[in-house]
């Protein structure tokens, strides 16, 4: 499988996280493909429409986009069950967790890119809209999280670490650990995984 | 179960016609709930941090986020494999059609909040980038459009007709179905399914 990738997309992190934790990784050609917003990229274009990463090229020449999506096909060739429960109401639950972490990254993006407009370009109400859903969504993970433990890390569990890291790595000045300690005690033990050590973004080059 | 709705938001329009087609419209009560990109809405926030719709509130208080996933659900109390097959490839393809649509949804959506900025605080790079995939997009949908026949339409049908409707509402100028005569042509047989017909967007009060 042909994974569009980049060492710094949040969204291709929970991709490369899900593929460790399931022992996925050796089967995995990454490719290096950057995406920027106001710069498709003409090489992903054909695999992916929208130039977003990650997209999975099978060996069919089939097309998955969408990261969620990519970790479910990943789940399920490990046997399914593994990060996301396979059916009934833990299932929705954590697709539901998935979902807010996945879409508080997607706030997170266009925070930066609206954030590092020319000043005149900025549009305050949407700086401050991002900064209030992102204490909201804070509060909520701070109230809902799942202890990390032994076994698979869940499909949300990876989702929202690789939030929190994005939000170390991008909105530092934000200082979510001192307003949110327990949810920083539980991203601690996500970093201790060597799911996540292995995929750490570690320097700041422009992706 | 709640669902917190617009009239005009093609996001809720997927789960509204799922519904339709699924046969569980009366099992849903909707509140009209009004979002905007830089004012979240405090009495969704409790429910959604995000403050994004649709937002589906089940009867034992647990809350499902994201349209796919609120569709994915409908399907499973339809009994399953109705709008989207339960397993295999045939999964994976209509997953990956239907992520494709509605990130088409999601471009669409912050290139008209970009075209509607005052003029100097738009980002010209951006707003050609939205056209670039826009256009990418739809050559891909032209070329790979499921038929609509008589059974339930699919996810990834329901999500492409969203979209496609979309576009007529809000980029009436873009031409599309001029550029694009075969997806017009089915967009003709989407909208008269009587799911779309239930839920057409209509008028053009701001949401």
């Amino acid at each position: 499988m042909l994974l569009h990738w980049s060492p710094r997309s949040p969204f291709v992190r929970k991709v490369m996280i899900a593929a460790h934790e399931l022992g996925l990784v050796d089967r995995l050609e990454l490719r290096r493909t950057v995406v920027r917003m106001g710069a498709p990229n003409p090489d992903l274009l054909p695999d992916n429409p929208l130039s977003k990463i990650p997209t999975l090229v099978l060996g069919n020449g089939a097309v998955l986009i969408d990261s969620g999506l990519i970790c479910e096909y990943f789940d399920s060739l490990a046997g399914g069950g593994k990060i996301l429960p396979a059916s009934g109401d833990a299932r929705w639950a954590e697709l539901s967790r998935h979902a807010l972490a996945t879409g508080l990254l997607d706030v997170l993006i266009l925070w930066r890119n609206e954030r590092d407009k020319p000043p005149a370009s900025r549009t305050a109400a949407w700086l401050q809209s991002f900064e209030q859903k992102t204490d909201a969504a804070l509060a909520r993970f701070a109230h809902d999280v799942q202890p990390v433990g032994d076994g698979f890390m869940s499909l949300g569990q990876i989702a929202l670490g690789c939030c929190l890291s994005y939000l170390d790595f991008r909105f530092a000045d934000l200082n979510w650990r001192a307003r949110q300690p327990k949810l920083a005690a539980w991203h601690d033990a996500f970093r201790a995984r060597p799911s996540a050590q292995a995929t750490e973004i570690v320097d700041d080059v422009q992706t």
